[in-house]
């Protein structure tokens, strides 16, 4: 994966829905990829959490750059299902979400995603787990 | 349910996270628990239809009050995992989500969610399918 | 769905690991399988009830031959990956599973599974619900 | 863990259900456990590679004992629910299951269980992987 298609995964990570909430990528590479998310108020739940929603989007958006990375440019990426267990309240300054293709196939990409809570010391504790499948789709498939 | 606990939870459901994007409550009845979102630019992926987690983060908050509606007010409800199915693009003026806990046990609640995409005429689809358990747990026993 | 086909599929559903285990079908239609299996001790975990890999292959096999249904003879179905939550023991003196596919895609088939007890007075409990994501592959496509 | 304790999770491992199909126990440490299957016919499906329910079933046995492996004698293990993604094929001479509990909890214990298919010179390739979440309830909860 050459320097520009990284960047323009980077670019093309934050838009929409991901835009809004604020999620940032932070790294990506071959089968990988890795966002950031600071955690602000309207990020949490009733109880003062991160909402379990918040860790799944990034779950799911993180492994979907993750699969973007294996594919050329005129495919996309769509998100057939996932699966994500909560392993301990997201609490901390930050979420960090880790995203890898665990089979490499044609059309069925599954991945897995491990974010982490990041403490004002900059400690990090697993907090959920998430196995996503997705398909490769040629881009001119998709219309609105 | 009194009317007065329905209301609380309608009330309740509003809150961080979930005031932020902009879900509302439409019903609560015992086990079950209805919401909708109109949906808006800032709700969408990269190819123009409601992102996968504005789905996921829907049937996790609505299931997760569906579980409400059964427990006593000194309970809170957290989800320990969910599992959900993409079946069609999410496209269309807003996705209304219907959940129903589908197994009543002592502390393990597992529930179901269905959403659907409303198009301009009023019409619905099918668009996704969530299985969520939850667990309930003494209030006093969450300490952020 | 013609009655040669039912009864080929019908057929086709007993055989290898399924046949071994003891599962028989019952009925099937477009989109939906149903099939049986008579409990006996080698079906039991360490506790007495069926084991939940029981369910769980009872869940996905049944689901594949619901997708089956609506393929022509030259297609297979493979289980990308399922989900099983187990709501209640499953005791008694059998297990019906009832399967149907919720979305009719052209290569992704989503399908959901329930099983139910049924005790010796013929009564039914549902104890376990699955949701099971299939691909249709071309026959020539599988090779061992 | 005691060798007492490891001799008897080794032996309880193998009854009912799993006995019946063929799991055999190989290492037991704390939080981890690995099995072995020797393929036969039996345990195939239509198209020649083991049956998913063959994979499902020990990855959920095996994940049950990891869980066991923390657990003092007088506590059950039950599956709440778990998730399985088939990643290729599994073909070859024989399965090995390694699973292992990624949080300990009290109550809730969610694990993976990572499938190889070995290969008759003795490679490994990773078939299929499974999150499992098991709750632990006093052994006189449960009962007949």
């Amino acid at each position: 994966m050459d320097q520009a298609r990284i960047n323009f995964l980077k670019k093309d990570f934050v838009q929409g829905f991901c835009d809004f909430v604020g999620y940032k990528p932070i790294m990506a590479a071959e089968g990988r990829f890795e966002s950031r998310l600071d955690l602000e108020p309207r990020h949490m739940q009733q109880d003062g959490f991160a909402h379990a929603g918040v860790c799944a989007t990034m779950a799911d958006h993180t492994a979907g750059y993750a699969a973007f990375t294996l594919q050329p440019p005129d495919r996309r990426i769509l998100t057939i299902e996932f699966k994500i267990n909560f392993l301990k309240p997201a609490a901390g300054v930050a979420l960090i979400c880790r995203s890898r293709i665990i089979s490499r196939g044609r059309t069925i990409l599954p991945g897995e995603s491990e974010i982490f809570s990041v403490a004002a010391d900059g400690s990090e504790k697993l907090v959920a787990k998430a196995m996503v499948t997705m398909i490769s789709v040629p881009a001119e498939q998709i219309q609105r």
